[in-house]
């Protein structure tokens, strides 16, 4: 009878094509697929709570899959994984769980964090791992303008088109809160789901009310507007500085 | 006549061979005098106020050189600079000195940081930024350790051998304090000069302290021998965890 394991994955983004399998085998999915057969665990399909874009980092993505039986010892299990695993992904937690968990489909909601660095030079620690907005962004109009997207609401005027027809574009944000420390603006989000890109089109358009290019109720009319076809431009702010913080069930 | 410029330097180690000039043209100060170069300002020498190991880390390392003239806007030189550099590079302050400055001699002292990760997985986002260590770490006993090195001592017993004799090994520390956050114990110190290596034979032997391998008598007499020759093999800490924080002048 097999036997369903959660894991919870870390990775830093920017050497990877992103979550899902790719034909060049670059994907973090691919990367824990072909540990499992290193580590002599044979054919495992790994699924994941959701796919993250190229250079989207996690600081714990949720997975499952199945093995043969109970009789592993996940703790090994782990520890071989993240020995054959390059060190920019690792398995921080292995366990057995129902048969009925999906590591997609029970999920409840999802964190992300959004990171700005907000100065003239962007320290090199901080290199990939942030957003460099030169010009000051001003954090009141930010935070004010967040408070629109809470809630339930349609959210296809801030996704874009993956290629396949999402027909459910509703969605409900919990929490969009903004924080400074130092030079650092980080913006989390948490909500039921997410649509492809949103997290990056919500962090863009804040920044755009930061600098004071776009209104707080110019937001609040391209949100009323969803579902409408627009030839807005809309910003996407860049991948690297995106980071799944967690996923709920 | 020529004018002196103080530079605030920042980089990620990993990439680079550390501080000084190598063959391989992979130094700091290689990319540095090579960006000099790019931008226009010529053959420009780039004076450290120490070197910094291969994989070393800095928040602020400080260099001095000389232009041909005060007519330059060291802001747009900057900017400039930080245009051609590797972004693991950043020029972040950069300002007209009295022509008696110099980077390594008019240095009072300097601030190091090390980082250990204690704990059983590595997470992909400290990686090349920590040292792991997996065994818990007794804090208690490294703090109370961290004391020996308080003051003025020889610290030949904690330096490695450069290849070139130091006839001065007696260096005073103002500060060696330990602080954990979470699953990151990072050890500052802060003295008037270190010996090559010395911050990381510091870091290796209070975390033998912290695994119970060496008792805090066994640092206090080792720190005293310091002069003696010894066979005794010393723990240096891996080069990724330390971190130049400031250079005080």
């Amino acid at each position: 009878m097999p036997s369903r394991v959660k894991l919870i994955v870390a990775y830093n983004g920017a050497p990877f094509s992103g979550w899902q399998s790719q034909a060049g085998g670059n994907g973090i999915q691919d990367h824990l697929e072909k540990a499992f057969a290193q580590i002599g665990l044979g054919d495992i399909c790994v699924h994941g709570a959701g796919r993250t874009d190229a250079g989207v980092h996690a600081l714990a993505q949720c997975a499952h899959l199945d093995l043969s039986s109970k009789r592993y010892d996940l703790d090994r299990c782990r520890s071989a994984l993240n020995g054959v695993l390059p060190p920019t992904i690792r398995v921080m937690r292995c366990s057995f769980v129902a048969g009925s968990f999906h590591a997609r489909f029970s999920a409840t909601g999802k964190i992300y964090r959004y990171r700005i660095w907000n100065g003239e030079v962007l320290p090199p620690l901080e290199y990939g791992r942030a957003w460099h907005v030169r010009q000051p962004l001003h954090l009141p109009s930010m935070s004010q303008a967040a408070l629109i997207f809470l809630g339930r609401h349609d959210f296809a005027s801030f996704a874009a088109n993956r290629g396949t027809p999402v027909t459910d574009t509703v969605r409900t944000l919990h929490r969009v809160q903004l924080r400074r420390v130092g030079r650092v603006i980080s913006i989390e989000i948490e909500g039921d789901g997410f649509l492809y890109k949103m997290a990056r089109m919500i962090a863009g358009a804040l920044v755009e009310v930061g600098l004071r290019k776009v209104t707080a109720d110019a937001i609040q009319s391209r949100l009323r507007r969803s579902g409408k076809k627009t030839s807005q431009t809309r910003l996407v702010a860049p991948a690297n500085g995106l980071f799944l913080v967690r996923v709920r069930y």
